[in-house]
């Protein structure tokens, strides 16, 4: 089943929770589009991030961003080429789920860093 | 490393976007979560969901919300001995999460449904 606007792809329900999980909801997808609204454009900036996403985990959802229409890439850099990325409004247009998540995770993890006025700022 | 008011778990680190993937960043646990804002409490309610999920991933996302303190449950009936789950504030504290991600889907997919009201209203 396709959707207007969309790649062709399976959603598992019409519930608009489940269509987002389905190209989103994974342990790694959200963690890359915070990256890129705090700015960070290149394969090698994502992969400094703490939570040691490995290179074929970053190559495989970076493609899938890319097919979501969440980001755009161009190259800046030929032999060999290599990309940078930047949201789309679609993609951009995440940031409010990123800052419910953040302000849940500060509400009942003390530990946890701020980054919601971070994200709201761009 | 444990973190106060929380069983003792990994978190991949203090960002509190990851934190909060950490718990309910798989394709499953929030819709489970989403039924349970709606007012699902047993095990057959959240199996009649259209999304189609076994019995066995069920158990397991029941068994860690319990575990993250997200519902509690208690048993209502008695050979065999059935519970119900009922949402902590933790837990309900993630509606404007699931908000969110309805308004982002409801923008982008035009096809899905509304949900977000019914969320808020709870």
């Amino acid at each position: 089943m396709s959707r207007p606007g969309t790649p062709e792809r399976e959603f598992r329900s019409r519930c608009p929770i489940a269509t987002t999980l389905d190209i989103v909801g994974d342990r790694w997808t959200l963690l890359i589009l915070r990256d890129l609204i705090l700015g960070k454009q290149r394969f090698s900036e994502f992969l400094e991030a703490p939570e040691g996403i490995t290179t074929s985990v970053l190559t495989d959802r970076l493609a899938r961003i890319e097919a979501a229409g969440l980001a755009t890439r161009k190259p800046y850099q030929t032999r060999p080429t290599r990309y940078e990325y930047r949201l789309t409004k679609k993609g951009r247009d995440l940031a409010p789920v990123l800052e419910a998540i953040s302000k849940w995770a500060n509400r009942y993890y003390p530990g946890t860093g701020r980054v919601s006025k971070q994200i709201t700022a761009r």
